[in-house]
């Protein structure tokens, strides 16, 4: 254990957050540790403890930046492309996941049944969701839900390789229309 | 250690697996052990390394009797009630997931993407997702993707508590149809 790195207020919290997410890319959410953080941005896990209670606190944490990445993404993808504002970001929705596999499965894990306990979580998902559904537009909460629904659900069967599928851009811009 | 309970030949194995799909489903695949699974079912850890080479094998094969189970929920649903089957499967889909969380989780996880290494997961596999697609008959590929798409990721928001809905069920007969 050692503290030989100093730094400055708020830096460390940025520096543990940087270590958990390389964690998780590289080995998903049992990868995760706030030690094994401590240990990589070079200070005691009590120093760690300072910045986030728990595990759980780092992950919320970290799902909740996920979110707010993710709705970027999605906002960036709006209009670059002569699509509709929901096929822009329905594709976006998928290439996400596909980019950011680690990342894409803590936000839609199992933290988010537990999100009452977390706000940042709570509040990135619902800014996230709201998002979404804005997209949506004109239409109906339902075809909202729908269009949610096939974004997610192509995104993870990709991602755990159900769907095998030689070219996956070309398969997404005929699915998504 | 104890081999205190005779079996007979096979007999082992099914204890084996009923106790692993206990484990699975109250704890999800993390709480599944071959050693747990064997102290369940009062034999030594060697005595079920004989049937099982390793985790994986014995969460490959859960997995492939999930699908396999699967499968016959769907089949059991076509015809069943006034919808096309492409619905009724859809429906049967949703509600086999929402029934079966930690079954429905391994299917679908990450050891599908390892599924060359365990025939029996790829071929009971295999077999519901050429059901599924044979279940969109008439229609393109394509269509059959969107169809898996939408009740996948329905499946996979209402697990995961992304969707909050006080009806469950009447949210699944809107959406599917």
């Amino acid at each position: 254990m050692s503290t030989s790195r100093p730094y400055h207020h708020g830096d460390l919290r940025a520096a543990l957050l940087e270590a958990a997410g390389s964690l998780l890319d590289s080995g998903g959410e049992n990868a995760v540790s706030l030690r094994e953080a401590a240990r990589m941005a070079g200070v005691s896990p009590t120093a760690a403890y300072r910045h986030f209670t728990d595990k759980e606190a780092l992950l919320a944490t970290l799902a909740a930046r996920g979110f707010a990445e993710f709705g970027q993404a999605m906002a960036a993808a709006v209009g670059r492309r002569e699509a509709t504002p929901l096929a822009a970001r329905g594709r976006a929705y998928i290439r996400f996941a596909l980019a950011n596999p680690g990342r894409f499965r803590l936000m839609f894990g199992g933290l988010l049944n537990r999100a009452a306990a977390h706000p940042v979580l709570r509040e990135a998902a619902s800014e996230a969701f709201a998002a979404l559904e804005a997209t949506a537009g004109a239409q109906s909460r339902d075809q909202a839900l729908r269009a949610w629904g096939l974004v997610h659900g192509l995104a993870h069967l990709l991602l755990d390789g159900a769907i095998g599928e030689a070219d996956v851009e070309a398969m997404i811009d005929r699915l998504i229309t």
